[in-house]
């Protein structure tokens, strides 16, 4: 079996072709691969299909073998994936997912695809639909007491929960402690991925993600366009505009505009070609 | 290029077949495919070259980059390689290394690779080549206190230092917290691994290692040799016989000679083919 692993800013998955051949037990086999001794290791597998509504189909499966709904830095490689490999030579695409049809924009020189953006959907704001146990019409700079401490909470959904804090320095964040005090708080009924945020200039800012079952990762696509939209909620950052957020693993490019729309653009790259 | 992942009871690595080819930069490499986000992900590159003193010549490189004299887990995945891929024939195979030239018996059953067993050389319990500093003949069961408890220490060396500790319960154990009191304890000069041993019987024993520089680890093949010298030491395996090891990676088989000699007997896995 072929496969070619790619990551988008250290977000890092097995891609496979199934365009004309099946994959049986695909839960399975991302448990296997996935474990990064004694398989081939990353965060998971994607499998891209044919489909009847869009360019193409994804199917995605965690390293815990649970399919995944969406993955911003995954897209990003699918349009990498089938456009230098020759399964299209369109350079805006679409993509069937459980989280509905992605519009993907690719944006090519000498024949490499050196940015892909993706039109991620709507923030979603209101807390019954987050959710978060508060009863309000928005959650911005929300005063709760986390860890015996006072901090100010921004929420947004992006499909999944972001709580959103803001910090002078994040280098020094003890995100290991922290982090789970976020993740459990009894606030959350579905638990919470958390970006904790520095603000660097209206442009820009610098940010660590603790993920609800996965703790630190290098890069979370949603939370960063959780993090982009609190940032213009609370006055930050600017609506309709680029915003670059610098995550661990790289940088993505975030716009929130007026209608609700988030799109983030960032790399793809391949790593290596691989058979089992 | 093309290399193989392989495993040696989960101590990983990229293998490279040098026989007629030549790596630039072997280094650079390692670091950048050992990255497990961002490149291909293992502990290091292993090359297989021609030798004029043996059958094959081996060069480590670990994850950082530093050339390793001696790897048990990856000399028992090169003679796997070897011999599955027909670079040779013979079950019994002198492989070159900075650690001097090792012996390995092939344990073959339809033409795969089943076990093999290295000679690890003699066993160091001399303090002042270990190094410990403590003016003793021999370390075993010696009282020191680390971390405000007291605790029996027992030193070997197998090319490497090790410091091996008994306990009732290795399972509950908090090692990323006591294993770098051990590490960057005094008494050892140029750090130390550490083992933490409970004794099953007296052909069994099951093993944690803190490993200097790399924190906790799957798997040590010195550290499991260490941990059967210091047990036959303190009685409570016998010398002279196979004794099982059991690591979170998988088990291994030492022997420790009236001779001073170890034999360590372990297996090997092919994981995949890949090409950068």
């Amino acid at each position: 079996m072929e496969f070619t692993k790619m990551h988008g800013i250290g977000n890092d998955y097995l891609y496979f072709n199934c365009m004309e051949k099946e994959i049986q037990n695909p839960e399975e086999l991302s448990i296997k691969l996935s474990d990064r001794h004694f398989g081939v290791g990353g965060d998971g597998i994607i499998l891209i299909l044919p489909s009847k509504l869009a360019d193409f189909r994804m199917r995605m499966f965690n390293a815990d073998g649970s399919e995944g709904k969406m993955c911003g830095n995954g897209v990003r490689c699918i349009a990498k994936y089938v456009y230098e490999k020759g399964l299209t030579n369109k350079d805006v695409i679409t993509l069937e997912t459980l989280g509905g049809i992605k519009t993907l924009k690719l944006f090519v020189e000498d024949n490499k695809v050196m940015q892909v953006e993706v039109n991620m959907g709507k923030a979603i704001l209101n807390p019954k639909d987050i959710p978060v146990l508060l009863d309000k019409d928005i959650i911005v700079n929300e005063k709760i007491t986390v860890d015996n401490r006072e901090v100010g909470i921004t929420c947004v959904s992006m499909g999944n929960p972001h709580c959103v804090i803001y910090m002078d320095n994040i280098d020094d964040l003890e995100i290991e402690k922290i982090g789970p005090k976020f993740e459990n708080h009894p606030l959350f009924p579905e638990r919470i991925n958390t970006e904790f945020i520095q603000v660097i200039d209206e442009k820009t800012i610098k940010m660590r993600v603790w993920e609800r079952g996965s703790g630190e990762t290098y890069a979370c696509g949603t939370g960063a366009c959780a993090a982009v939209v609190a940032s213009v909620l609370n006055k930050y950052c600017k609506i309709n505009e680029d915003i670059t957020v610098k995550l661990l693993g790289g940088d993505l490019k975030i716009k929130y505009l007026s209608d609700g729309l988030v799109y983030m653009t960032g790399p793809a790259e391949f790593v290596f070609e691989g058979r089992i």
